[in-house]
């Protein structure tokens, strides 16, 4: 695989049928590559899930490409116009699970990787690899665990592509350079079961709870900044109710997320929400799921870096961004590494058909390229 | 059967395992004894269900004992005390189910009519028995078809007492002189799905009705009336999201039901909850269940007649209500008939180890009978 080009080795990822947490051997192919090139290889398992760490020079700074080799399910594979852990030309494009998300960035890491490392056998610092098999399930024994045993041996990245496909029409031309927190809330709002026609004997949690619902709803939580959009309130999910219709409920469940900028935080917000269902005097439990800080890289030679290989391969500036989901960037950034978010179009991802334009991994592995050479040439 | 106690007649009907729609002959055996008294029988098939219309006389007044062979099931046998289809004296109570909802009662009718027949044979007017086995059902082919075939042939009842159990204490204690209407809303408020990272491409139906939600629990509809609670308003069911916690679910499900007084109707019910709806600017659907109109007997010879019988074989005088659920009063109501239900003490009704005390069915055919006397003899 040593010489192959970015398309073959994109193909030979994705043949391999390797659905979370399964790695099926994508990990072993990477290694033996990367050892080619002067690459020390740590396999870190952690229960179902396999990792690798592999690193190359031993000084400071770090780059670091972080990545995935698991998919998620393809689907009914009769509904694919290709079979979907066969990777197929189709016109310009090319086929298959894992085309985007993400084993198309990792053959454009490994060609940029090896062409630097033979253009500068003696660059600065060390060039890392993080790679995980579960991304995209549930995501306890990979990429955060990697990052605790490196704490714990004080092994820091400075720098951190993830690849995961931040493009929406052109590679390159959106960056993610942060991402919002998380936070989730399971809100139980007690009452007193009864009969409807007995309203006085009954409590009713449904009556009780939508003016605090109501309320959370339109509170203005903050307004964003300049890399962030105001955090959002969104309830995904009410239930209350036994199926009759004479009955008054005993319980409403409410499950709410946020997704929320730098200018709050976690507990800010939990402040807030207790207050509002406070002042409502309700009754009630609440579990908090705290799925992840925000983080931001806002400046830095990472994004200069970036931004300037970009501009070079295109010819377009990109667009920093950090709108839409979580990414296993979050685990990365609190050890006060700058994170970015570069990789090819995401139109498809997780979709049946899912494809990359093969002309896009080849730019993707020239933008690497460049931004290896920006950083450690 | 004819020169039965109320204890032995009630035991014969008990003894039947007449679990709605299924009558298994308790009609038959009310026919044959009222047949010995002059009455003319007319069972209505409809459907599943079993009914019985049986006048002695042919003028009016028509004094109508309304009620039901049918039963709730048992539930679990063995969890009763005394097998549920065995009635079976405990002491002064006489335990089975239908003990007290409502065979007990129909003994009584019929004893009270078998002594007042003999005592004024030639009574004014007529007495009629209007029985079905579906009041714990459906009710779809049961009183209320009755009545839709007497209304046909224009054929009227001017007093009914229904047999229901409306006492608490003791027998007599309560009189229900009225029921409240119910009116149900099956109400579906539409938004559109979205990602919960991305809320700006979605519509949470949740955020957008629960300031509808809440001004609707909040109304005041009406103060009631002497005879009347005021109308309340009770959401029972409240459904929206598709699990996930990541997702805008795209449609939200509401069901609420009204309990209403004589002072309002249903119609103005409906246009003021669509006058909140639109006010609102929700997207929504509704379907409107109306279970029956609010009846209120609170004047007339029925209500004096059965005051009296009340206080002349009790001591005490009884209370009006109009609390409580629905009966099949509702549909004899509306033909302009004087309508109260009357009956044994409810506390065990629908319950394992429902029971009735013995005296209590005796002094209820007193209180027919009673009732008979002062409004035909």
């Amino acid at each position: 695989m040593i010489n192959d080009t970015v398309i073959d080795i994109a193909k030979n990822l994705m043949n391999r049928r390797s659905v979370t947490p399964e790695d099926e051997g994508c990990q072993e192919a990477m290694k033996a590559f990367l050892s080619t090139l002067g690459f020390n290889n740590e396999t870190m398992v952690f229960e179902d899930t396999t990792n690798l760490w592999s690193r190359r020079g031993n000084e400071g700074p770090v780059f670091c490409f972080a990545g995935h080799t698991d998919v998620v399910p393809s689907g009914p594979e009769d509904a694919w116009k290709t079979p979907p852990f066969t990777a197929t030309e189709v016109g310009e494009f090319l086929h298959g699970r894992g085309a985007a998300d993400m084993k198309g960035s990792l053959a454009a890491m490994l060609v940029a990787t090896r062409e630097f490392v033979r253009d500068y056998p003696a660059h600065k610092g060390s060039i890392a690899y993080l790679i995980t098999s579960d991304e995209e399930g549930p995501f306890i024994n990979g990429t955060t665990r990697v990052i605790d045993t490196l704490e714990a041996r004080n092994e820091k990245i400075t720098w951190c592509i993830v690849g995961e496909p931040s493009s929406t029409t052109e590679v390159g031309d959106i960056v993610k350079n942060g991402r919002r927190g998380s936070l989730t809330g399971d809100l139980t709002v007690k009452g007193i079961q009864g009969h409807v026609a007995y309203p006085h004997l009954a409590s009713n949690p449904i009556h009780l709870a939508t003016p605090a619902l109501t309320e959370l709803a339109q509170s203005h939580w903050d307004d964003g900044n300049a890399f962030f959009p105001p955090t959002s309130f969104q309830i995904s999910n009410i239930h209350g109710g036994t199926g009759a219709g004479n009955v008054i409920p005993g319980e409403l469940q409410v499950c709410f997320n946020f997704r929320f900028s730098t200018e709050v935080t976690d507990k800010q917000l939990i402040e807030r929400v207790t207050h509002i269902l406070d002042k409502h005097e309700l009754d009630y439990d609440i579990k908090w799921t705290f799925n992840g800080q925000p983080f931001l890289t806002d400046t830095g030679a990472l994004l200069d870096a970036t931004q300037e290989a970009i501009l070079a391969v295109k010819g377009e500036p990109t667009v920093l961004s950090t709108a839409g989901g979580t990414s296993d960037g979050r685990f990365i950034a609190p050890t006060g590494a700058q994170v970015i978010e570069l990789g090819p179009v995401n139109a498809t991802i997780h979709k049946i058909d899912e494809c990359v334009k093969m002309s896009d991994l080849e730019q993707l592995a020239d933008i690497y390229y460049g931004i290896l050479v920006r950083l450690l040439a």
